[in-house]
Formats: structure tokens, C-alpha cells, sequence
């Protein structure tokens, strides 16, 4: 196992990673910007090193900075925790050529995912149903016409170089064709540094449930059940659960089948998640996150499974240690995203300083923050700095618990999404698991209307 | 159920019973002394009453100030905790015949079981080992004689009316009997208003191993595991585990088996736990605890089953809805308690102010508490404020968690058990599981010599 881990990252995942590695006896080390100089990761960490201004594009997204903040405190490994360069394939290459060990999939693999085309290509041969579409790059607005005569409207248009709703447009007619593909183009070249986009059926109206897996160097690939992330807003997820309220046994089994098949032949290795978009009882691959993502606790909850330490354990060469048949995954859990927003003005971003900040404790509730009281949450990253994950028998305990957790924190100085989450605790569509990926926005244009 | 039930205790438990009332949206009356005039608890109900002066016995154990709050106050039922008055045959009986339903076993089970020596005859009826002892009270140093040389030296008096470690002492030889007779009739009589004693059999080094059972009206009784809670100072539990590292699977389910039979054959109802020695690959049994127990977290833990909502909801007649093999325990769990003691000072209780409280958060930590920062820890009751609960898939994790854990917490103002528990933490003979019911008191004895 590795000595000391440079954790590239900040804020909660920083201190989630920095836990397990606690737990595994490897020391860490932090890094941050100018704005973190006082952040609870540093503080958490066993060493810290500067690299660079506030400015992600400075310091977390500074590829040298990084690999040189490994090299310096003598890590043996990096872990990119999520977001920032956790899907940057040039990041793990050059990483992978360093005395240090990427802790993520090789870069290979991450730009066979990386590039969207590619990734349905994959789940194609492995017989895993995709969302239909183009298979290559699209430039011409007569490509968008002819798929839309053919499939019908409206139609998607995705990055082929990420995910995470950066670079999607939807064309609902034939006249906004060439527009949005400018526009998703262009804002695919932003954030992905790829122009390429790609066409897709639009599923109007779908449930967004992904699957979570482990897989090692020695070709084994396990699942640890699913997790549905349809309360979205603009793309972004607020709330995950597992298990999905909508799928039968039968259609569980081949969902979490279908995302083992389509890692083990794309030699997955390390964590990852395969994303489903499910309509009308059928479900189709839309992408492969090859990193941990946000909302893994909800799975750690329900399996007893620690996927960090096994991120750690995997990039070291270990084995992993199970059959399928010995995950066992029992009970519900739901996670609430605490984000620096206020949901009332549109979900505003509004950093500022955490005057009280006393979290649920007790039954059935397990938070992971990345700040203490008094904190300030700078402008400069993302907004959310706490995840309450709640968890209990089935999902009816899970409600009755969150709504008690929700009013049992205590959070002052800045707006949250609290207001929200709670909202939603009272709403009879999401009660009744009626509710897919667009009913929040759906539901917040109408109250603005 | 209910609509209003009254929390008859205070700190941890009484904000853990409130927090099951609110999530079967049950409203919560508090009721304080003067010295809790501005706790934890009276600020987490709904309304809280005053009941009485600092001194327990002019509050918490003034069953008419108790009750009349709860008719006061509209309460349907009264839970009683754990403690103070939970083992009051006479509050049961007190309640029943109130207005109020009285949240445990019926007054008459407790009685049986309060009685130490009628428990010790009806186990033995259904065929669950006890160990060798008297079945009535001894009064005469010449039947502690007989007994010693019938079964040898050392021998233990115990209370008849109640356990804890209260009107418990050791005969270690024959000319100790006349005075350990006295002072454990008389401690006896202070603690329980019982002065009756009986004899057993002395284990010299067993572990104790208890097991969590829930019983309805309707006949059905289930249990939840075990737990192993050998690490004691002076009988006060310090840390209990589960499962228990040294029983196989076999005398696992024997020990289960024979608790449920037990319970059966009292006609027993609510949440308990029966309570056994095991020494040599013997299991013998010991006590039964009409109540919900300080660690009863471990054991909702591993089950999944929240324990006390089950105890609201057999009071209110609901049925077991589930069998004995659909109780899926799994991972392992550890429960740390933190006392405002010193324990590099024998123990002594020191009571103050928590100037910093901040717990652990993250994945595999349950925080049960009964403070806030800024909070201060009354002298006049038990100087436990908080627990901390460790899970994770077996025990070498659960061991890595915890000292991460307890390095994480921050507490200042007051000394805590936190040291010792992290000396326990790096303990071989804890690790390696070789540790009895004496050996904390063995090691501290021979720290002081």
C-alpha cells in the first residue's frame, strides 16, 4: 500500500479521500490555492502545499503545479477526487509517466470514456443499449436535420469530450439546428477543450439511474447496485437514492449487469460509474464517469462498502477480494446536496461565512462536509459544501428521517438549498416516485409563470 | 400511535427517543430539573415541563412530578429511557393505571425479572443455562459457608431488585462473607429500596455477551444479534461490539435461541436484552434488562432496525411485521462511550463546560449525543454526554475507524474517556480479543502499582 497521498482536490472529497487513507495508515498531503490557505482540507491533511492563486484554472487545474506538489512532499500516488481534472485523460497520462500512481483508471481507458462516441461504440459491442445516435463527430446543421427527420424532435446535442451537461443543447426544431450547434460547440471547446459534439435521440421525459462499479487490474469487475439521480436541476444533481424506487428486480439485475459488461470490455480498472437514462421500461447507456462521484456515499451506505479505500487498494494492485453474489445490498439511502445557494433567487450561488454551521447527528444520518463553523466558502469552486446522507429500512423511513434531519441542522450566514430539499420532502410527485429528471425544472418555470 | 408521549429522562437518550417520536410524527414533551433548565433535550422537544429540583431524586425519580407533566402536558404514553426510574416496577405499575401507556414491558415482567432470583428460575424452566446460585435471598455468612465450600471461592452476592454492579461484591474467602454480606445488602437496600441478595457461582474471567430482543403482544419474539461489552470498568460498560469476536456461529445462534426462549417463556414484551457470562465456551445467563440499553446502536447498526421506534410502536400494539430470518445482520460495529471523566485520574467525574464540541462526521460514525458546544455538563447525573458509534465491514475496519475517528473529535473544556479509549486502540490484548470483564480494572491496578 502507498505511504502518502496527495489528494488533488479540495473541499469534502479532499477530506472523504484524506479519511480513508487515515484508515489505511497512508499520510496526506493537501495542496491549495491562495483562497484555501485556511480550508478545513488543509487543516485535515498531514502536509500542505501552495500551488497557486484562487483561480481554479491556477492552481486546481494547473496539471504541473499538481504533479510537481506530489513530487515535492515524496507521494506515492494522486487522487483526483472529482471535478477539476479527475476526467482530464492529458492529467492521468502525465501523472501515470511520474514516480507517482494515478488513483483513477488508466488514461487509456479514460479517453476510450472521455470521448462519447467512442464509449457508445464500446457499449454497443458489449451489447448494452444506447440512447440512438451519431457515431462520429457532427459540424453541419444538415446532419442535425437529416437525424431529426429520421428520429423525430426534439434532438440532443452532447460534447463528445465530457459530460456534466457542459456542451448539451437540445434542438427543438428544425431551425434551431445551427445555432445550438455553435453554441454547444463552442461550449464543448470551453470546458472540454474538444469542439466535438454529437447527435442524440431526446428522451423526453427519462429517470436517470447509474450503476456503480469496482473494477481491478486482474479482470475482475463488481457492482454495487444502483443509484437514481432524477432530481436534477439544469443537469445538476440535487438529490441521489438507492435503490431506484421505479426498477423491478428483473430490470435491476440487467441494468447492473449491462454497466459489468461494458467495463469489463473496455478493461475498465478502478471506480466508475455507468449512466442510464430509463424511459418507458427501457434503459439506455448514456456515459461512463470514470472517477468517484458525489453521490457514492448513498452506495457505501446500502453495501457496507468502503469505494475509497478500494480506489486506494486497486491503484496499489490489490485484488478484489469478493464475489458478486457476496455484495449485499440492503436497506434505502438518499443524498441531499447542501449547496452555498439560495433556491428562492433561482439557486443563486451566495458564498460567505458559516456562522453556525451544527449538522444532524444521530440515527441514520452520516454527513460529509468539507468545513467547520466559521468557515468562509469562497467565491471560486463550487457551491456545495455538505452532503446529508440519510439512510434507513426502506425508502418511506429514508423520508420520514430526512425531513427530521433536515430540521435538525442548524446552518447560518449563508442561503442553502436546505429550503428546497425540504420543499421536496412535502411534494407528492417526488413522493410518489412520479418525478424524472426534468420535473424540477418543470416545476420551478411554472412557479415563476 | 401515539400522539404525545413524554420523554421521563434526559441527555443522549431522551433527544434519541425524541428523534423516533418525530419521524413517526409523534409530538415530544421534555421534562427537566432545575439544573436542565437550558439542556439539549428541553430545547429538541416540542414543550417541555419543569419537574423538580437538580437532585434526580426530587426530579427524575419523582414519579408523581413525572406523570402528572404527562397528563399535565396531554401525553398519551411515557417513555421511560433508561435509568432513573426505567427499572421501577412501581413507576410501571404507576403508569398503567393512568391515562398514559407506559412505553416497556408490563409492570408484572418486570417485576419477575427485577427479582433476580425468580429471572434466574424461569430461565432455568426454559431450559437457558444460568450461573449456579441460590434461588432465594441469603441473609446468614454461614450460607455463603456452604455455598463456597460446595462450589468453591470466590463467590458473588448480587441484588436481588437490580443490577449494575450496585449491591454486587465478591467473597473471596470465607471470613469476608459476614461483612460483604452487609454492605451488599445495604447498598442493595439504597439502590434498589430491596436489601435482598443471593448467591452465584464467581466467574473469575468470563466476557459478557448480551443479546437484543424485541417481543410484541401478539406472541412473536425476535432477536438482533449479540453484542460483547467485556471491556468494563468497575461493571460500567466502557465499549461494546458486535458481533462478538469470540463466539462461532453455532453458539451464536444457541445464545440467541436460548435469549428468545427466555423471553417467551416470561411473556415478556417491548425492547430488552438478555444478558450472559460466557467463560470456557459456557454461556450462562446473568440478568435480563427490561429496557432499551446505552448500546443499543451497535446493534441497529448491523440490523438496519431502529430499535426504538419499534419500542413506540409494540407499546401502541402494532405486531412484529417481519420473521426471525428476514433480521439480516451484517458488518460490525463498535460503540465508544465519552464520559466527562478523567481517566488518568480514576474516573473522577468532572463536570464543565464543553467549550469546543465539534464530532465526527464521515462515513462510518453515528454520533448519539445529549449536548451542544457551549453546553455544560451538569454534576448531578450520569457523566456520559455522548456516544460514538463505529461501523464498517468487520473489525479490523471498524478498529482503523475508530482511531481515526477519535482522533477527529474535538472536545474541550472537559477531560473525556476519548485518552483511554485510544489506549485501548493500540491494547494487544483488546485487539486480539483476549480480554475479559477484568481486564480493565486487571491493567489499571497494575498502571498503579
Amino acid at each position: 500500500m502507498f505511504d502518502r497521498v496527495l489528494v488533488a482536490n479540495r473541499g469534502e472529497i479532499a477530506i472523504r479521500i484524506m479519511k480513508a487513507c487515515q484508515e489505511l495508515d497512508i499520510e496526506t498531503v493537501a495542496v491549495y490555492s491562495d483562497a484555501d490557505e485556511n480550508a478545513k482540507h488543509v487543516r485535515f491533511a498531514d502536509e500542505a502545499k501552495h500551488i497557486g492563486a484562487s483561480k481554479a484554472k491556477e492552481s486546481y487545474l494547473d496539471q504541473e503545479a499538481l504533479l510537481n506538489a506530489g513530487l515535492d512532499a515524496d507521494a506515492d500516488a494522486i487522487h483526483p477526487g472529482y471535478g477539476f481534472l479527475v476526467e482530464s485523460e492529458e492529467f492521468a497520462a502525465y501523472v501515470e509517466k511520474s514516480a507517482c500512481t494515478w488513483v483513477g483508471p488508466p488514461s487509456e481507458v479514460m479517453g476510450a470514456f472521455g470521448e462519447k462516441t467512442r464509449a457508445r461504440d464500446i457499449m454497443t459491442n458489449a451489447d448494452v443499449p444506447v440512447v440512438p445516435g451519431t457515431t462520429k463527430a457532427v459540424t453541419d446543421a444538415e446532419e442535425v436535420h437529416a437525424f431529426g427527420n429520421e428520429r423525430g424532435y426534439p434532438v440532443a446535442i452532447k460534447a463528445a469530450g465530457g459530460g456534466g451537461g457542459r456542451g448539451f443543447r437540445i434542438v427543438e426544431e428544425p431551425e434551431e439546428a445551427e445555432s445550438q450547434l455553435r453554441d454547444a460547440s463552442r461550449e464543448a471547446d470551453a470546458y472540454f477543450d474538444d469542439p466535438d459534439v454529437y447527435l442524440e435521440r431526446f428522451l423526453e421525459d427519462p429517470k436517470h439511474i447509474e450503476v456503480q462499479i469496482l473494477a481491478d487490474e486482474h479482470g475482475n469487475v463488481r457492482h454495487f447496485g444502483e443509484r437514481d439521480c432524477s432530481i436534477q436541476r439544469r443537469q445538476q444533481k440535487l438529490v441521489e437514492e438507492s435503490p431506484s424506487p421505479v426498477l423491478d428486480e428483473e430490470t435491476r439485475e440487467e441494468i447492473c449487469d449491462a454497466a459489468c459488461r461494458g467495463a469489463a470490455a473496455a478493461d475498465y480498472v478502478n471506480a466508475g460509474t455507468v449512466e442510464f437514462l430509463y424511459e418507458d421500461d427501457e434503459f439506455y447507456f448514456i456515459e461512463t464517469n470514470a472517477r468517484i462521484q458525489v453521490e457514492h456515499p448513498v452506495t457505501e451506505l446500502r453495501t457496507g462498502v468502503d469505494l475509497v479505500k478500494w480506489q486506494l487498494r486497486i491503484a496499489a494492485g490489490e485484488e478484489l477480494d469478493f464475489a458478486q453474489e457476496d455484495v449485499d445490498t440492503h436497506a434505502a439511502a438518499m443524498e441531499f446536496r447542501i449547496n452555498a445557494e439560495d433556491p428562492e433567487n433561482d439557486f443563486t450561488p451566495l458564498p460567505g461565512t458559516l456562522s453556525t454551521y451544527d449538522p444532524p447527528r444521530g440515527i441514520g444520518i452520516r454527513v460529509d462536509d468539507g468545513v467547520d463553523e466559521d468557515d468562509t466558502i469562497a467565491p471560486f469552486y463550487d457551491s456545495m459544501f455538505a452532503k446529508f446522507v440519510v439512510y434507513g429500512e426502506d425508502r418511506e423511513e429514508v423520508l420520514a428521517r430526512a425531513r427530521r434531519v433536515l430540521d435538525e441542522a442548524t446552518i447560518e450566514g449563508i442561503p442553502t438549498t436546505i429550503p428546497f430539499h425540504r420543499d421536496l420532502l412535502e411534494d407528492d410527485v417526488f413522493l410518489e416516485n412520479r418525478h424524472t429528471t426534468k420535473y424540477v425544472d418543470r416545476m420551478r418555470d411554472n412557479d415563476e409563470t
